[in-house]
C-alpha cells in the first residue's frame, strides 16, 4: 500500500512537473520594470506602428498581442494616410485599424489611442497625430490643413524621425515655425526604431517640445518579451493614472523619457528621480582598512553605466538591468557616509551629456 | 560646428551603447523573487554542498560566488567527514572549507554557516549538521556520538536524501528513533538535487520534522543565474530577519518551503499565504455577457499550475513565473465577485496533494 | 610611432569586434540539419499555412521571410477557399497570396507551390490541394467537385488534421472512399501544429498514403530560427533534386518523414537510413577490462532517444540534436565489434513503435 | 480496441517527447565548426589553464570536462611552478594535475599534453612549456635554466600575455634574444583571455614565431558550449592527424590561427584557404535588370564581416556564424561571373589589416 502510494506520489509530481509550461507563449505577458516617480506612475508606450492598412505586414490585432505580451501599457497604430501600397487588395479605410484592434486592446487592458501618420514629402517630413476621433478628416490636400484638422480634434502631434533622410532634409523650415507658433506641434521623435536624432533631441530641449521614442515597426515583432538589450524603442510616460486622459495630459506636459538601445533620454528633472528610485547602494557597505566593497543594485529594465567624475570609487561601474554588481576599491578616506560622484553615461540629459549623480555609501 | 557636435553626439551614444555590458559576469547577482510572509522575510538557502575538501570538484570560494550570483541568501558547505577521496593531495582538515569561504561570504553579504555531512553507511544514511563551532569533534567512531556531538554544539541536524539507495535502505530504524526521541534530529531533505522523496515528505508531516531541499552539488554550477526552470534545489526559510540566529530559529521552528523543479513543497500554513502574496487576479476583470476575460499575475520565481475543482473557470490555468497569463471562459453566473475554486498542482501540501485556492474576480 | 600604431590596431580590433553582428536578424537564415538519403536529397517543407487572405494574421510575404530564415526549402500558402472572415476589408481573391509571395520566394531561392485549403464541414474534414494552376476553379458547391477540380490540375491532395474535432468526426466515410478509389486523395497530415493523429498515422501505413506534417500557422511565427526543441511541425521530403517537379514526384511516391516535437515519423525504409546517416558511434571506443566508454554522435536536428532491447549497453541513451553524448557501461563480453541492440523511441515506424537499430562499437 | 490503442499511442508519443532531453548536460559535447585546410585537419586547442594546483579554483578533471563539452580537441593544464598560493592546503606537486586529468582525457578522446607555466618576474614575463615529461626539472633558480630544461625535453615554449603589465614591461630584452637565438622560444600568445597584444602579433610575423590564443582560465568555465559570440580564446592548429606528435609538429611549423572574440588572427596563407573553405556565394545568384540578390553562406563558427574595397556590391556585408545572409545591390555591369572585392575585417593578417578576398557571383 505504502509503496503504491509512494509510486503514485512520485508519478504525480513528475506529471505536474512536466505540465508546468502549458500556457501558450502568445498568451503570456512579462512586465517591464521602471520605477514610478513621485506623484506619477510610469507607463511604457509605443505611439508609432504600422499594419497592412498602410505598408505594414500584419493585421492590427497582431500589434495588440505584441504590445501586451511585451509589457506595454499604451499603444497607437498610426498607418499612413497618404501611402497606401496595398490598396488594390485592401481598399483605403483610415479608421479601420483602430476599430479592428480596440476589442482586443480592451480585453487585454491596454490603452489604445486612435492615431495616424501624416505622410507628405520630406521636407517637411512625417508627423504623427494621436488621440483622434476621425482620421478621415486629416486626408486633406495641404499638410497644414491636416495638422490643423488633427489639432481641431485635440490631437497630440509630433514630428517623426527628423533626420531620416539626412540633416539637410530634416532642417527646421517656415512650415514648422507655423505649426510651432500655432501650438500645433507638441513633440518630436528623438529616437525612432534603430536611429537616434541628436538635432531633434537638442530642439526638444530648446523649444520645450515633448521627447518621444517609438518603434515605427512594419514587420512582425519576433520578441516574445522585452529584454533590456532587445526591446522596442519606446516612450516612458509619467502620468497621474492609467487612463487615456492622463496619458494625454502627461504628453502635453512633456513628462516623458525615451528608452532606446539600453539608454534613457529625458530631461534631468525626470531622469534624476528615476535613477534614484531604481538604483541604490546596498547596506552594509563592507570596509576593511582602506578596502571598500560595495554592492550596487539596479531594479530597472535598463543597465546603468557609471564613470567617475572625481574623488573616491573605481573608474567605472556597470550594473546590468535588474541586477546587483559588486565593486571593490581602496580609499584613504575614513568618513562615513562616503560620497562617490559619477556620471551615468547612458542616462542622457542632453546630446552627449550624461546624468551626474552621487552614490552614497553608508 | 553644429555638424561636428552632432557627429560627436551620435558617436558618444554609440560608444555608450557599446560599453553597456562591461561588468564581469562573475560579479553580477540576479535576484530570486519570492514574497515575504506576514511577520517573516523569505530567504533562499542551500545547506548541502561539497568542495575539493571531500569529493567535490571546486575550491570553497567557488561555492560562495555561485550562491551570490544566483541570488541565494544563506549557504552551508558540508563536506563529508568520513569520505576524503582527495586526502593524498589535500590532507584532511574539516574546518578548512568554512575558513576559506568566510571572507568572501562576508564581502558579498551572504550568510555562511559552518556545516558538515556525517557520512556513515546507508542505512542509517547520511546526516547534515549545521551551525557548528568545530567539525573535528564530530569525527567519532560511533554515528550516534557524532550526532550527539553536533547537538552539543547546538547544531540543526537533518537526514539527507532518505531513499537514495532505495526505500529498503532508507527505512526508519531504531537508530533514527533514538535520534528523534533525544531531539537530535530536526529535519529531512524532502528533495536533494534531482530527486524527490515522498516518504521523507510524509514523515516530515507526521513527525513534525523540518522540510529541506538542497543541491548536494559536487561539480561547478554552470548557471549564471537562477531561472524558474533551471535552478538549484533549495530551501526557502521564513525568518524574522537576515541573521544566522534568525535563520537557525526558523529552521528549528519548521518555517520552510522546498523549491524543487518548478514546484514548492511545504506545510499548508506557509504555502497558502505565499501563494496569495505572489498571485493575484488583475482588476478590472473584463465581462461581456457570458464571456469573462481574466488576467492572472504571478510575481514569484515558480510557475503556478491550476486545475479547476468545481464551479466556474477554465479546466486549467498555467501562469509562468514572473508573468501574467490571460484566460477566457464563459459563465451563466452574473454575480460579482466571482469565486473560482482551483488546486495549485505544483504547490504540494502533502505527497500527491496540491494546495486548494480560490481565485476571486472582482 | 609604434605606440600610435599599436593603439590604432587595438582600436581597429575593438571596432571590428563591435560591428560583428550588424546583419538584420530578418535577413539571416539558419540551416536545418538532416542528412540526405541514398539517391535523394532531403528538403524541409511546410505545406499548410494561412495569411490575411483567409483567417491568418500576416501578409503573404511574411510567410516567405519566416520559412527562409528558419531554413525551409519548400512552402505552400494554403488559405481557405470557403472561410473568408476578412472579406469586408480584403475582397476574396484566391490566387492572390501566391502572386504576392512568389517574387520574394524566387529572390530567396525558396520553392513556393500554389495551394489552398478546401474547407467544408467536418466530417468529411478539410483538404489541402497543392501544385495548382488556378485556385478559383476549386470554388465549387460540392466538395467532390472541388477535389476533382484539384486533381484535374494535377494537384497533390491530402486530408488535414484528421481528428481535430475528435475521432468520431474524423472517421473514414464513403466520401473518403470515393476520393481514395479515384486516386484523388494522396496523403494525410499525421501531425498538424501541436497535434499528432495516430489514426491518420495508421491509415497512411495501411492505405499507402503519404505522411505529412505541417504548421497550419495563422499568427506570426516568432522563431528566429528552427531549434530542435522549438521548430515548426513540417515534412521532410526525399527528392531527386531541388525543383517543384521533383518535390511533387516525391510526395506522390510517399518519400516523406514528419518532423514533430523532436520526433520523426515515417516508414521504416526512410527512417532507418536516415538514422544511420545521422548517428554513429565514434572510434575508438575506449575499453578497459569490463568498462566500455562510448561516444555517440548525432549530426541531425532531432535528438535520438535509445532504449536497450537486449544484450549489452546502458538501459537508455539520449543524444541531443547536433551533439555527442558519452555513455559508460560494463560488459563481460570481449568481442570486437560489440553490437548494441536498441529501439529509437522518438523515431516512429508505426503508432507506438520505435525504430529498432543496432549500434556497432568497433 | 482501436480506441485504447490510439490512446496508448498518443500517450507513448507524449512520454517519448517528455523524455527527450535526459542526457546530463555535463555529458553532452557540441562541435565547433571550422573547415579543414588542404592537407591538414583543423583542431581546436587551449594550451594555457590553471587548477587548484596553483591559483585556479577547480580540480584538474573539471578542465577536461569543460574542454570536452565545448568541443575542444587538444588541451594543456599549465599550473604555475613558482606561484603556489594554496600550498598550505595542497602541497606542491607539479606533475599531479596531468596525472589526475589524463584518465578522463583518454576516456573522452581528448589530447592532453603535459605543460606548465614558468612564472618569474615581469619582465621578462611568463612562459608556457608544453609536451613535457617531467615538470619538476623546470623548478630551477634561473629562468634561462628553466627554459633550457624545457627544451631539453623537446618542449614547445611560448611567451604568454606579452603586454599584460603594459608595453614597457613587455618589451623585448636580451633574455628574449638569448632564448630566440638558441631556438628555445617558439611562439607567443597574440591573445590571452580577454586581451589582444598587437605587439606580440607583429613580432610573430617579423620573427616567424607561432601565434597562439589561450584562455588562461582560473575560475570554472560556465559555458555549456562554445558559441560564436561566447567562446574561449583558443588556437586552431592545422595538423596532419589527431595525435600529440602531429599537433606538436604543426605548432613548431607555425600552422595556427588565433580565435578571439569572433575574430581570426593568422598568417594570410592559412586565413585565405580557411575563408574560402568556410564561405561561399550560393548559386544561383538572382539578377533582374540592375538588381542583384545574393546569398552568402558561412559554415564556420566565426562571423564574417566584409567591407567593400572597390567595384560592385554593397558597402558592407555581415554574415553571422553558421548562417546565410541575403544582400541586395544594383550594378550597371552585365558580366557573369561578377567579382566583388572585399576585405574581411575580422580576419586579421596583420595588426589592423583584414584579409582581402573576392566574392565570385556565378
Amino acid at each position: 500500500m505504502l509503496t503504491l502510494r509512494r509510486v503514485l506520489s512520485v508519478l504525480f509530481l513528475t506529471v505536474v512537473s512536466m505540465c508546468a509550461a502549458t500556457a501558450s507563449a502568445q498568451d503570456v505577458r512579462r512586465d517591464i520594470y521602471f520605477p514610478d516617480l513621485p506623484g506619477y506612475q510610469t507607463f511604457v508606450c509605443d505611439l508609432h506602428m504600422h499594419t497592412v492598412f498602410s505598408d505594414g505586414a500584419v493585421w492590427p490585432t497582431v500589434r495588440v498581442a505584441e504590445c501586451w505580451r511585451q509589457g506595454f501599457d499604451v499603444m497607437s497604430i498610426t498607418d499612413h494616410i497618404e501611402y497606401q501600397p496595398k490598396k488594390d487588395d485592401i481598399p483605403t479605410n483610415h479608421n479601420r485599424p483602430f476599430q479592428l484592434a480596440e476589442g482586443d486592446a480592451r480585453a487585454r487592458n491596454l490603452l489604445l489611442v486612435r492615431g495616424t501618420e501624416i505622410t507628405r514629402d520630406t521636407p517637411p517630413g512625417h508627423f504623427n497625430a494621436i488621440f483622434l476621433d476621425d482620421i478621415n478628416k486629416l486626408d486633406t490636400p495641404e499638410i497644414l490643413d491636416a495638422i490643423k484638422a488633427a489639432n481641431d480634434q485635440g490631437a497630440f502631434v509630433f514630428w517623426n524621425h527628423q533626420a531620416w533622410q539626412g540633416e539637410e532634409k530634416g532642417r527646421w523650415l517656415d512650415v514648422h515655425t507655423t505649426m510651432y507658433d500655432n501650438k500645433w506641434l507638441h513633440g518630436m521623435e528623438v529616437c525612432n526604431g534603430e536611429s537616434y536624432y541628436p538635432t531633434a533631441h537638442q530642439w526638444c530641449l530648446e523649444k520645450n517640445l515633448t521627447m518621444l521614442g517609438n518603434s515605427d515597426i512594419h514587420d512582425p515583432d519576433l520578441r516574445q518579451q522585452s529584454l533590456p538589450d532587445d526591446h522596442r524603442t519606446s516612450t516612458l510616460v509619467f502620468a497621474s493614472e492609467k487612463s487615456v486622459a492622463a496619458i494625454k495630459e502627461a504628453l502635453f506636459a512633456g513628462r516623458t523619457a525615451v528608452w532606446y538601445k539600453h539608454q534613457l533620454i529625458a530631461r534631468r528633472e525626470y531622469l534624476e528621480p528615476l535613477f534614484h528610485a531604481a538604483v541604490c547602494v546596498e547596506t552594509p557597505v563592507v570596509r576593511s582598512g582602506k578596502n571598500v566593497i560595495l554592492q550596487v543594485r539596479n531594479t530597472c529594465h535598463v543597465p546603468v553605466n557609471l564613470v567617475k567624475t572625481g574623488g573616491n570609487g573605481p573608474a567605472a561601474i556597470s550594473v546590468p538591468a535588474r541586477s546587483t554588481a559588486i565593486v571593490r576599491f581602496t580609499t584613504a578616506e575614513t568618513d562615513t557616509p562616503l560620497d562617490l560622484p559619477y556620471t551615468v553615461t547612458n542616462f542622457l540629459i542632453a546630446p552627449g551629456t550624461g546624468l551626474p549623480v552621487v552614490l552614497r555609501c553608508n
